[in-house]
């Protein structure tokens, strides 16, 4: 019976029986992603009494792919201890990410048990510890391959071949006495040359690289730019910390690319999948925002007050008040999206502002040109006048260039303050462009609709 | 003097020049990706001179980077035959991308060209071209290792070694007689195993591929869930049809991104940087959903202009309405931002609209209270009276309540009808929570203030 054809309800019973030799056939026909699926779904005791079964190694390829919860359910099950073995046996940036996921309590209690097993371990969580948050510090990994620069090619691969623990055997790295990264050989070039050659002769000096503090959007735009599936991180003194491999920058990119679509939706970042994530964890997270947006826009209630002369003479003027100041919005989104997105994969830089500013309001006037035909023609065709469709038609335009100006220029003037762009220009944005339309439709309205608001108003 | 520490200008110099041993020396020392950079600097004429120089393998390396508006004019100054010279040479995938990115005559120019220089790579691009644009089909080469399922490990690796085209030599695929794909062999396994084993040994039949008609998007998250460096392609038949390599993959991630962000804020995507995207461009991809939004938002004209006796009878209701408006709007965003982005990634599926709903009604039902208390306070501190305050806290309920359920159920229904939820949601949202939103203020007015309208009514 071949295991691959084993159908979900027999492979459970192979991990809740746990014989020793199914077991081992089990990890070498299936990868572990697909096994660690599998333990998530396995009862937490027989979870845990399946790990302990295993060999530590195996145990840790697959502890360190399942879900946060079943991690976190698995310390309390299996016990602090049993968890730092495995622990000690992940990979350094895995073991960090393990320890960080789990709740504060259960983290220190791995960790203390961690500095007992195996304190060097220990000791790399605290050296990627200390590089700040989304860092390329706290994605590297210590798991490279390096040689002193004299050998030859025939060595380096065979430190490539006796490399078991290493994350990637595809580049070896040439290192000096100091440690300092001096150059790098693709296994690839390695494999096509005479073995007997002096790496030199095979390697580059010519070393792609990104400092540990550099954000880990900028080191994923790097990898891609130059195809590479390790990146080498090095200090501002060429000391080589560790490499970054190719599988956690998708991840970073899938990280970022959520966080991006939940900001600019104005939900702070969840991590967690929508169904794992819990009730008062959604309200936390939407409260924030919806709070802020809504105090924001109490100054659309103020502004409009102010015209409650000019509102109480003409009351058609209130029925164009959501659907201008919503284009306003609209456009305002459209730029700072633009802006945001080009900020982020460094397309737009901070002294492009004023280029950007010509052409956002150039654009601003074009568009709003084309919304004020339409909304002349409505206005019309709904018998609210002539004037009042002037009205309409002008503040459109003002509107619209008013509403790209702003979405364009508060990402850049929200980044000189030190603020991520994508968290904060929504909420800014959006009470701003609404106050400030109101201003622009209520003074076109007091200009053109002059004669009709006094007469209004000496009639009362 | 080392090539790697000249100046910009210098190295500008080397380019011009075209020195054939000093071209040489750069293009060992330095990244493509970088010499691509310096050449699409260069004026057309420097750069096709250049580029006509150099071996045309080494001129494909460097004309796949540069770029669009670089290629196109080169097209131009080199001639289609040139270019098709050295599209010959590029790798399948970017050869393809190149034909899809030029404009549609030039295009069509250099495929012409092409069939005449080499009818076989002519083939490849007519063989991608069938399949559906962003699928797996477009993304892969057939730059792959593939050896006889019977030949040893030594023979493998001595396949990997003779590989110059491969994209990448880190798999080895065992392919049946009829051209199947059995099993796959890592090139670390290989070089960790004895030559002279039976590949079958080290190879895995497990193999994870993905069929050549899936989303470029869910390539990407099986690849990044299995950590692999390149994916087989094996359509329904189990033919093996190509691979797909992680940098591709990144490239997706990154435009698939940027497309995202681009559409939550109500523009078409956009593909170019934003200082190369013309004027008219952007007029274009813009003006459509800004005109989408504007006529929507007619409807809230159509309903505010229902409740005109309403409106005349208690003005202060309209300065709520920018306020109450938006918040609906808000809390839809927040709702289908977090189902947009949980279906893309995949947590959550068609079949779980009801768990959805139910979780949002009750989010809904919270948030809501949590505004309704601030909102009622700001009423009263407004001296609009009780029964007003109480009008605009019950509305906020009920309108973050419908934002939630809208935002929440409208991806599913834009799904099932065969739209991209992305796409489409926002501007739907954006009318239908406004509408309602109007309908569910003024008829909470309608009934709460009764007595009072009734007095204003009567009044006239």
């Amino acid at each position: 019976m071949r295991i691959g054809y084993l159908l979900g309800p027999e492979l459970r019973d192979v991990l809740q029986n746990g014989d020793p030799e199914e077991l081992q056939e089990l990890l070498d026909e299936i990868h572990p992603e697909d096994l660690a699926d599998l333990v998530d779904q396995l009862p937490d005791e027989l979870a845990a009494r399946l790990l302990k079964k295993l060999p530590t190694e195996d145990a840790a390829d697959i502890f360190e792919r399942l879900e946060d919860e079943t991690q976190e359910a698995l310390v309390e099950e299996m016990g602090a201890e049993s968890v730092a073995q495995i622990a000690a046996e992940m990979a350094p940036d895995d073991r960090f990410e393990l320890l960080e996921t789990l709740p504060e309590q259960a983290s220190e209690a791995v960790l203390q048990s961690l500095e007992k097993v195996d304190p060097e371990a220990a000791e790399e969580v605290a050296q990627i510890d200390k590089w700040p948050d989304k860092s390329a510090g706290r994605l590297m990994t210590t798991g490279y391959v390096s040689v002193p620069l004299q050998c030859t090619v025939g060595e380096a691969l065979q430190a490539l071949r006796e490399a078991l623990e290493a994350e990637t055997i595809y580049y070896v790295y040439a290192v000096t006495a100091a440690h300092r990264l001096h150059s790098v050989a693709s296994l690839r070039d390695l494999l096509r040359a005479d073995p007997a050659l002096p790496l030199a002769e095979v390697a580059t000096e010519n070393v792609i690289s990104v400092p540990p503090t550099m954000d880990q959007e900028d080191v994923a735009r790097r990898m891609a730019k130059y195809d590479l599936t390790a990146m080498p991180v090095v200090d501002e003194r060429g000391a080589f910390l560790g490499i970054i491999t190719v599988d956690d920058v998708i991840d970073v990119l899938t990280e970022e690319q959520s966080e991006d679509v939940q900001k600019l939706g104005g939900v702070e970042p969840i991590e967690a999948p929508y169904f794992a994530t819990s009730f008062f964890t959604f309200i936390r997270k939407r409260a924030f925002w919806l709070m802020v947006l809504f105090v924001g826009e109490f100054f659309t209630g103020t502004a409009l007050r102010s015209y409650d002369k000019v509102l109480e003479a003409v009351t058609a003027l209130s029925f164009y008040v959501p659907l201008l100041v919503s284009t306003g919005g609209n456009s305002g989104g459209q730029s700072s999206s633009l802006i945001i997105r080009g900020m982020a994969v460094g397309e737009i830089k901070m002294s492009d502002w004023w280029r950007v500013l010509v052409r956002e309001v150039s654009q601003g006037a074009v568009l709003g040109l084309i919304l004020a035909i339409v909304g002349v023609v409505r206005v019309l065709l709904w018998n609210d006048g002539a004037s009042l469709a002037m009205v309409i038609g002008i503040t459109l335009i003002g509107i619209v260039i008013m509403g790209c100006s702003v979405g364009s220029m508060l990402p850049f003037l929200l980044k000189r303050a030190g603020f991520d762009p994508a968290t904060s220009s929504a909420p800014f944005i959006a009470s701003l462009v609404d106050v400030l339309g109101i201003l622009i439709y209520f003074n076109f309205a007091k200009i053109l609709l002059k004669d009709v608001i006094e007469k209004a108003v000496q009639g009362h």
